[in-house]
């Protein structure tokens, strides 16, 4: 298997659909190795590779096992995903702080996996002694009931965030440049200068106030140079 | 609607199930106010129930619209949820680091929302331009495509584990309210009933991106009341 990415073990699926949601949540998050422990349905199915949706190739190289112990045999860290509270003594991360764990242990070439249990019971407590830890997934306490291919994709996305380094936010200005701040004040003056007859700017007590505003009104909108001039062909046009 | 927390509004959806499961979605997550714009199956339909798995409320208590426009009125802050990329000057935030700045907005009374766009094609540069920013969830570049509902859940998990932390900044309005989309969008059609002569206004090609340029550089400067009605005054002193 892949080193550097977990696997997900799903125990006793029921549905095809299912399974092929999940593949498809997978490689959304980046993630190819699939194991499944007694599927009750083929996840060759045509129902399975639909539901895939151009994610076959996880499906055709899934690994099929007959029980949990086989399935995680040669992981050395692996995170069991619950809802309900389980009266087992592990330790219990939210999603984020799990798949922290796992990519510091991926980092040290262990290998992991995330193992979700069948869809209507979850996994039994058999199968979570078999995991390190457990992960939670904080959701609305009074309607927390995830589909599987769900359960996959939050597990899945949090991994992804966490594996990758990512930006956080990104002003998008495309081939344009953000105007600096003598061209927004040019511009401002400009309006000012077509305003010497205004009301509002003969007064001046108003008028500060109507500065003021102008100024941080075009300040905070960080405005690009483009619209600026589209700005700049308005005010001109209008006051021809 | 509820002060404390976003909506969620779906633009053209195609199909009843994911409607059904974009409510079940939301309910894991704590929203319960949903905004279907000019739905393409009936969001009451059995299949569109039988999707949402116990969250029929919010089936029943979704109000639909027939334009984007209407469904946004009376919101002063708007996230769009968009996977490629745009050609718009907005700030692009990570679905973490946006939904932050939902739950900042919230703390002042400000009333949010989160805009999904169809299910093939996803939000039209219209649509998105409506938004104060942009929300981008970080996937696997290579297979980023995800179910309508998923791209909910996904949005409304950040936004859950978001909700209770305390925030370091704050956006100061003072006295004044900030200006819902109805008023930005008046104000907008305000400056084009005055553009008829207009020389870029005339050329079809050019009037789309001016129009586009307009509303995003009024959309993302989060304009008060009092700032609108100082611009209001500027306009029509200019064009009389």
């Amino acid at each position: 298997m892949n080193n550097n990415l977990p696997c997900v073990i799903l125990v006793e699926p029921q549905l095809a659909e299912n399974i092929g949601m999940t593949a498809r949540a997978m490689k959304n998050c980046g993630l190819t190795e699939l194991r499944l422990v007694n599927p009750k349905e083929n996840h060759l199915s045509e129902k399975a590779i639909s539901a895939s949706s151009n994610s076959e190739d996880v499906l055709q190289n899934a690994k099929v096992y007959s029980s949990t112990k086989d399935a995680v045999a040669d992981l050395q860290y692996v995170l069991a995903t619950t809802a309900r509270h389980r009266d087992q003594t592990k330790t219990v991360y939210n999603a984020d702080e799990g798949v922290k764990e796992v990519a510091k242990n991926l980092k040290s070439n262990v290998l992991c996996g995330f193992m979700f249990g069948p869809e209507r019971t979850g996994l039994r407590n058999k199968d979570v002694s078999l995991a390190d830890a457990i992960i939670n997934i904080p959701l609305n306490p009074a309607h927390c009931s995830l589909n599987l291919s769900q359960a996959v994709l939050l597990v899945g996305y949090e991994f992804y965030k966490a594996h990758n380094t990512l930006f956080s936010s990104e002003f998008v200005t495309n081939h344009t440049t953000i105007a600096n701040k003598e061209k927004v004040m040019l511009f401002c003056s400009h309006i000012e200068n077509k305003l010497s007859d205004f009301a509002n700017y003969k007064d001046e007590n108003k008028k500060e106030k109507l500065l003021i505003n102008l100024r941080n009104i075009f300040t905070r909108a960080q405005m690009t140079e483009q619209e600026l001039n589209t700005l700049y062909g308005i005010i001109n046009y209008l006051s021809k």
